[in-house]
């Protein structure tokens, strides 16, 4: 498989980049944070419209034909849960180590809300998903979501929170995880997941590194 | 528990709010997809990332103290899967019957993407808890997640899919529910789940409507 050029960007770009897209994007993470809360007045909401159609039309100017890790051989930055580029991810920062442990400390604001004013229980399963699959590349056992099991232990409320992954077992391309979101007052969910490698990248002429969401 | 002023809110002035809020957020939701896919040199991103800060200081000279569903009576239009007002959600406009189904046809784009071209499997699970809750608040057994279990059959593509979801069976307080995700292809995404009405919504003086999410 031939190398993409971004294969080859020496990581003194990656950063510049980084410096870029990142802040840009949370302008409009703020943005949808504010397009929930704002009780402006109704003109002003009219105006606004106006004025992102304009924005919007500037940047589809040029841009990716589909999904940005399409484009860009499977780089996070569109990820919807730990994506820098993607105003829809919260996004969560995860850290892992090479035992197989991923972990996270983050907030999640009012456009993650369930019921009121807590975490809707599938934005829970979404980033629970998320760390089992880093925990299990971290540990060298990458493999797609076969099955996700979450037991709810209380409600999640809106506000700083922490999620946290492990590899429990792997036998071949099997690999079992579990891992939970707790806050301040301790653990909320719970989640277990099984990973399996798929074939494609099994036959692959070299393994897949890191996770596969 | 005194009556809210929005429980009071006329048909016709929710439905007129809706035609301003709904094309509003709609934008927003268009400019995340295009912060992740734009492709439009740097100078002009700084531009734009200005241009967003002022808009966002505009939307924010007045707002509510937090996220929506807690200042307006767990009204749905902040939530992550169905609110209108969110631009994080897709948003999925479900539909419900009273024999406990709940269904809906919806399109993810680059904002929902996991591996490349692939909707993230939590966002599968995302989308299941929700029309899985709908299901049940549809039957007349409304409750909040206890357990949720997922299962991937295969990858789903980003694009047009659809979610079914139906209460498999009731027994007092508990509701089994089960659904999934389609494409034209056929299923990938089968879901199973145990809701359960929590205390606070037993002890009060009427039942709650509708479900929890």
């Amino acid at each position: 498989m031939a190398r993409h050029p971004l294969d080859e960007m020496p990581p003194e770009e990656s950063e510049r980049l980084q410096g870029i897209y990142e802040p840009f994007t949370q302008v409009v993470r703020d943005l949808v944070d504010a397009t929930i809360r704002t009780t402006v007045d109704e003109a002003e909401v009219l105006k606004v419209q106006a004025e992102l159609e304009d924005i919007v039309a500037r940047l589809r100017e040029r841009e990716l034909d589909g999904s940005f890790a399409v484009s860009n051989r499977g780089r996070h930055w569109g990820n919807t849960v730990v994506g820098i580029r993607n105003a829809a991810a919260p996004p969560v920062h995860v850290e892992r180590d090479s035992s197989g442990r991923a972990w996270a400390d983050f907030h999640l604001g009012a456009a993650y809300e369930g019921p009121p004013g807590l975490v809707h229980g599938g934005v829970s399963a979404l980033i629970l998903d998320q760390l089992l699959g880093e925990a299990t590349g971290a540990g060298g056992k990458p493999g797609m979501t076969a099955s996700l099991t979450l037991t709810y232990r209380r409600a999640t409320p809106l506000g700083d929170l922490r999620v946290e992954a492990w590899i429990e077992r792997s036998e071949g391309i099997k690999t079992w995880a579990k891992g939970h979101i707790s806050n301040a007052d301790g653990i909320t969910v719970e989640a277990e997941g099984l990973f399996i490698l798929p074939r494609w990248a099994r036959e692959a002429p070299q393994p897949p590194e890191g996770s596969f969401e």
